[in-house]
């Protein structure tokens, strides 16, 4: 593990970051900031770093004609604007963390590299779920996580025209790419394992995405494990077995959840968290003292209960990344310029959005399982209203789900779902959800009102007074 | 002022309510669902109640086909549904707040009445504002504040045709009513007495509405103060001089503004507040004990500066109607009953959006004048993004204007405006007013993300974080 790569450090200190995404250029840009004379070397195994994970859909779907329309940086912009060392094809294999220093291969080249650090920050990402299951390596099987997978997923659908996919996996990213599928005139069908409402949505809320897919030709088999993955004659996918049912299949995407790339981190003795994520603190430092981590490799710390949560989400990684970063520079920094009390990350309420065809669902907080797991006494309601008045032209109907603390009144989570216009009213709920107000606080709210936009009471604020009224 | 119409309180406690629109009928549902045995009487000058006076222009614009769309109660409905005594056509003249009694005439009949009450709401709503100018009355030269101003607009469009129209006045109601006209295809010029900034809005967020309303084929004079409305021939309006222009116009409307209609209150003694309105606390009591007011004829306590101001608003009514109401009823029960505390309306912040033909704008708490009117040391921060990433299909720019306090990083105030998706946005702003967070607080909530309904920082987000910067 020894070669021509191996680097030590030279005068300066150096800060290296394992991963250039969201996580991990979010923290090499604001140690950039705060520390100008800091060597910061970025190690990212694949080729792209810096790249909008939530878009992929859009590659896949034709929407957007190439990969760098979902890129804000190359290795080379983020040497020429940033100073950042960033090294593509940087594979890492090995931490040692007395030793301080990452060892790894360059893919291209299969040359070995070591490198020394001062302060590290981990941010390797998560990788999809591979079931161990009979056919998940052939031809036709695909997982999309990076960009990369959806460059590969795109020119399978642009190669071979396949007419028929199976998703298996009806989260966040099974109903995103179901919907890009679509939009290529594939036949879709997502299988789902359980019986589960959809996004840990309340049923009725799920009901709304469900009737969407369903309304835009998904077929939508619940309560269907898949068990197997065959092939044809040509060695390639034909079909999945799933449930009782065998479904006709020329394309697989597997999307049943992610795992935190933590080997690494776990093979050094940092200890990990839930989910087995790396743990971290508000401030992203680790168990070892000069390491930190961030994003979709490290847990959270979530704001409704003050607990380590595993969450992946594009937002809490650069805010992740952000807080390692400005916290590792300043353990390479002077007393001067030292700020009085270190950057934290706030914590996360896991909020999510999502378009679902023609419907949208947003998330917030704790769901009621989530909510009764953290021991609160936990009660939700939902009602029904429209997102503009009825004799408004446009609008439709949305639902919003309020769970909050019986005795208290205290928000604990939400959730919206309905006609355009209802996903993003989740923001109001996120911050009140942040301020720590009860349902008597948010039904007072002073929310925008114009038959353009909203009923007199927006759907919000009934759903506080209902929730008041349980209560 | 006596007759057959006299009527002197039976056996039951009497709560009277004097205008059935927004405030009047929610003080009087409010009461009716606290005290089932209360008397309650309603009396309406106009035809109609409860209606939904945001939504005239839609009226004026064809895309509703009569008035009985925008209401919510009919003086039938809410005898039956609520048993509440509703008298339409019922104007009130006088208030003796000794006798405790209001008195008036019935409009259709000419014939007086008499009332005397145990407790009052004065709900009479506001006017607008009729400039003394030559030429205010001819035919042709509309108001628009109640329905059935809407309802006398859109039969004058129906009958008579007219191709030009002025709009005196670039407020909320004028250019919702300019957007009217143009969907009738008139030719609108909309004119501005001053050169500052439609709706309070910082200059920048402004010439969005402005550029939207070029955009759209309205003409816009600013600095051009009407000083006179001139006749054709036929004695019907033919032009308005404004500025140092001769305007040719079939149709004016004038949309100066609105004075809260007082008189009555006044005439009886009661203290008025800013703007002229009566003066109430948060439970809507006035300075006499036994007389309550909400609505766009009383005072609303700001939150931000937790002063009186006279600020007009559908959902403050509706809101301190109900909590007039409930306190007017309040007193007139028994010691069972009765509350901990007693229902006090939590303040405004001003909240309002309207959409500028497919622009968007909306503001919320203190605009930078009226921030440094209240004494604070205010600083503001406009910031361009877009609602979406600019690599989604859908989206466009959209501007974010923060007012803080210099010392404290504590919100005061904020404003949006830009492309569709930008005006519900302020109900995110709005929460954090209402909670009192600071910029540095803002910053760190977890608003929703995906690339359908945001970039990975929201708008909001990169706003706070660049006002932080400033202060």
């Amino acid at each position: 593990m020894s070669g021509s790569l191996n680097i030590a450090r030279g005068d300066r200190r150096r800060l290296v970051v394992v991963g250039g995404d969201a996580a991990g250029m979010s923290a090499a840009t604001q140690a950039r900031r705060l520390a100008p004379d800091l060597e910061i070397v970025v190690l990212e195994a694949g080729p792209y770093i810096s790249y909008a994970a939530c878009g992929i859909s859009l590659l896949v779907d034709g929407s957007l004609s190439e990969p760098a329309l979902l890129t804000a940086l190359t290795p080379q912009s983020a040497r020429a604007s940033r100073n950042i060392d960033v090294r593509s094809g940087h594979r890492v294999q090995a931490l040692d963390v007395r030793a301080r220093t990452v060892a790894g291969v360059v893919t291209e080249t299969g040359e070995g590299f070591e490198l020394e650090y001062d302060r590290l920050v981990v941010a390797t990402g998560a990788r999809p779920v591979k079931p161990p299951l009979p056919g998940v390596d052939l031809p036709g099987v695909f997982t999309v996580r990076s960009l990369q997978d959806g460059v590969e997923l795109r020119a399978e659908l642009d190669a071979r025209r396949p007419g028929r996919a199976v998703v298996a996996g009806a989260g966040f990213v099974g109903i995103d790419l179901a919907q890009a599928l679509r939009a290529r005139s594939l036949a879709v069908t997502l299988v789902k394992d359980s019986a589960t409402p959809l996004l840990g949505l309340e049923p009725e809320l799920s009901a709304v995405a469900e009737e969407s897919l369903v309304r835009h030709g998904c077929l939508l088999l619940r309560d269907a494990p898949v068990y197997g993955i065959d092939a044809g004659p040509d060695s390639r996918v034909s079909g999945v077995r799933a449930g009782g049912e065998q479904l006709d299949a020329d394309l697989v995407v597997l999307a049943v959840g992610v795992r935190p790339c933590a080997d690494l981190a776990d093979q050094a003795g940092l200890r990990l968290g839930p989910g087995g994520a790396i743990g971290v603190n508000h401030q992203g430092k680790t168990s070892e003292s000069r390491v930190y981590a961030a994003g979709d490799c490290a847990t959270q710390i979530h704001r409704v209960t003050g607990k380590p949560a595993y969450v992946t989400q594009a937002l809490a990684a650069n805010r992740q990344g952000r807080v390692a970063g400005a916290n590792a520079a300043l353990d390479l920094m002077g007393a001067a310029g030292q700020p009085l009390t270190r950057p934290a990350h706030p914590g996360t309420l896991g909020t999510a959005v999502l378009k679902v065809f023609d419907a949208e669902v947003g998330r917030t907080g704790l769901d009621l399982a989530a909510a009764r797991d953290a021991d609160f006494d936990a009660v939700v309601t939902v009602i029904t209203a429209r997102t503009q008045p009825g004799y408004y032209p446009v609008g439709g109907p949305m639902k919003v789900a309020l769970i909050a603390e019986r005795r208290t009144g205290r928000l604990l989570g939400a959730q919206v779902a309905g006609h355009p216009g209802a996903a993003k009213r989740i923001d109001t709920l996120a911050t009140a959800l942040h301020a720590g107000l009860d349902l008597a606080t948010l039904a007072d709210i002073d929310l925008g009102y114009a038959p353009a936009f909203s009923p007199v009471r927006d759907p919000i604020l009934i759903a506080a007074r209902s929730a008041l009224k349980r209560i």
